[in-house]
């Protein structure tokens, strides 16, 4: 058995809600709102009803399909045809989870060479763990929807099973489950 | 006082369940999945839990925002840098409603100067209702979600009272609601 936390569509979009929040209550001014795709997508599109900026995408894999699995992201689309939104500008990078930072951190690293007058972050969930990197300085404003303890997260997108998802996340979000079950009945 | 439908969360991914065991159990075969932006990228995102394929983006605004409004959509983001993934390849096209098909259209036309093999059309929700554009015989597949009646539809990213917003969409869906306060209460 192991433990996983089970959060529903609706959790999560109050989650950015609160996060959104936060970016309007803070000093930080963007122009545009780049999600990192697959994790990003669904956050940034729920951020974009309270935050009304043109939102664009890049979209990150583990690893490229014919490598070696490594720890550096394989870039499925990054952002050619749109750098005059990041070059000069001021860009909020959106994803959904803080894990190790391993994605986030290859982004912000890529994302610099582009020449982004400012780089802000907001992440959806941050989980309360050893960190693989450090934010640059040059980032100055990272937004948190939600500080989440360590455990592997079951997000509603990934349910093969939306119904028992939503139940699962109804009774309280952290659950004990039969390992190859879950894998089973999640995309993740 | 008007009438909207507005679908929870989970109704929609009960939705893109549904589209993907029909493209699954069909003869179409994909190399990826292009998500039309703002829109499809949350059904996008939930697609692909069904249907394994890599995900990009394009991003479509229904009109430039420094130019007078227009029936041309105005390309955010297009397939620069993805041409590899458009080009000699077999696309899943998605998007959230088949409405007017204005957008649709658009993005199909235009995709087909980067000269794909195969164009599928996945939509959530079609309106039965006319459309401006017949689909073009070169797309051979077309995969529905559900078809719905032609009325305004609030979507759950969209709402900025998540808990009201699923709460009506658990009474039934359909209601008839004062124009002025959805029109606040909904970035659409």
């Amino acid at each position: 058995m192991s433990a996983r936390l089970r959060f529903s569509y609706s959790d999560l979009h109050q989650t950015i809600a609160d996060g959104a929040a936060q970016i309007v209550a803070s000093d930080f001014q963007f122009d545009v709102i780049l999600a990192i795709g697959g994790g990003g997508f669904i956050p940034a599109r729920i951020l974009r009803t309270y935050v009304e900026k043109p939102l664009i995408a890049i979209s990150l894999a583990r690893y490229h399909p014919d490598e070696p699995p490594s720890d550096v992201p394989h870039k499925l689309q990054w952002v050619d045809g749109v750098n005059n939104m990041i070059t000069g500008k001021r860009v909020l990078l959106v994803d959904e989870v803080d894990d190790e930072r391993t994605t986030l951190a290859f982004a912000i690293g890529e994302l610099l060479t582009e020449g982004p007058t400012e780089i802000g972050v907001f992440v959806m969930h941050n989980k309360l763990k050893e960190k693989k990197a450090d934010y640059p300085d040059f980032v100055k404003y990272v937004f948190v929807g939600k500080d989440i303890e360590d455990v592997w997260v079951d997000y509603p997108w990934d349910a093969r099973d939306i119904i028992q998802h939503e139940k699962d996340a109804a009774s309280g979000g952290l659950i004990e489950v039969n390992e190859e079950e879950a894998q089973a009945a999640y995309r993740n």
